[in-house]
């Protein structure tokens, strides 16, 4: 039985092998997909871009919205999009935040897509964030999005209820190869590098972390490493 | 004796009275202050970047940034950003939301000024809402300020403490002219208008709102009228 007829989702997706899986769930679970790409000045933005599109096209997405925070660049504070700090090699057993933490990132880009799900009269939004197996940064916490589907609904029109939903906040990276492939998510159209536009790098956190997540799946991944 | 030496504050500055008011209230309490101005399409850009500039200068600010959200020009859905809904004569009974609205603005702008508030390392963010006297925003009540800064501190690094400061939330236009003028915040470098560039419409919910404010404080509104 498909659950959600009828209802509207707007889904994050960056490009990444995480939103991808997002964007897979929420087709499975019923929902009408609006797809939402942040450009915030991101050294690899092309290729994301790139994936972005390849996934829309493939899961014939109408409504799309590319927006552009280029301001979290004028901020800077991050490696992703500030070049004079250096990406950290990843060290998936640290417990300090990395350079690539991208202050209150995940908060401007839900607003956008609150704003947007306001407008479409959309009943969730799907963003695909972990919270166990990621790279520890604070606006990844389950917390965080609870606090934040809270503050949603005190801040929009009455009639307006929005769900933040958070399918992958629990699961490893392990999972979300296995449960990709389940889901028949096209993974070969996915870019995780924080560096490298060509061939990934196989060394930044985003890439240790998928890396890691093939291996412990036992399965192969598709894309090209250098 | 001044309270808040050494601490430092984001304060976010439309151009419009209340915000300037908040700006006066901010360096009255000892923080230093950071401006934070946002351009979101809005039809009165120029002028309202005009008042903000001239604030600026009066109170000799150091650390300025001005973002643009265009994006939700793009997203739509309100008369301030979008040119084929038309914006409502101010009916200040009414306790319909205006066409003014603009869906989850205070987050989107609040989101930007923790971004900022964190690289900068700073204890506090401003933002002139009010909730009595205000247009019936459902991003301008209280309960939505206390979600926000609930989520502020879920969302951001374990040092990171921002307090989101509200000092107008229960003040009525009124008193917002008598505080102004009290605290010398220079009402004749501030724009309110929603509709013109040059000399007020004094028929749009802003400018009506405003204008009560004097007539209720028995002061005179410094700016022009057309």
């Amino acid at each position: 039985m498909i659950k959600n007829i009828n209802k509207k989702a707007v889904v994050l997706i960056s490009g990444g092998m995480d939103s991808a899986l997002c964007f897979g769930i929420a087709k499975n679970e019923g929902y009408e997909v609006c797809a939402l790409h942040i450009n915030y000045g991101q050294r690899t933005i092309n290729r994301e871009k790139k994936a972005f599109n390849d996934i829309c096209d493939f899961y014939k997405i109408k409504e799309i919205l590319c927006s552009d925070i280029q301001y979290l660049s004028d901020i800077g504070g991050s490696s992703l999009v500030d070049d004079s700090i250096e990406i950290s090699i990843a060290n998936l057993e640290s417990k300090e935040i990395p350079t690539s933490y991208v202050p209150f990132r995940n908060a401007n880009i839900l607003s956008i897509a609150v704003s947007w799900a306001e407008v479409l009269s959309a009943d969730a939004i799907f963003i695909g964030a972990m919270e166990e197996d990621s790279s520890g940064y604070p606006d990844c916490r389950e917390d965080f999005f609870k606090a934040f589907e809270i503050m949603t609904n005190l801040g929009t029109k009455p009639e307006t209820k929005i769900k933040i939903i958070t399918p992958l906040i629990h699961l490893t990276k392990k999972e979300v190869v296995q449960k990709s492939i389940e889901l028949n998510v096209p993974l070969h159209l996915t870019w995780s590098c924080y560096q490298n536009e060509d061939k990934a790098c196989g060394v930044c956190d985003s890439c240790a972390l998928r890396l890691r997540g093939f291996e412990m799946a036992g399965e192969t991944d598709p894309i090209e490493y250098e």
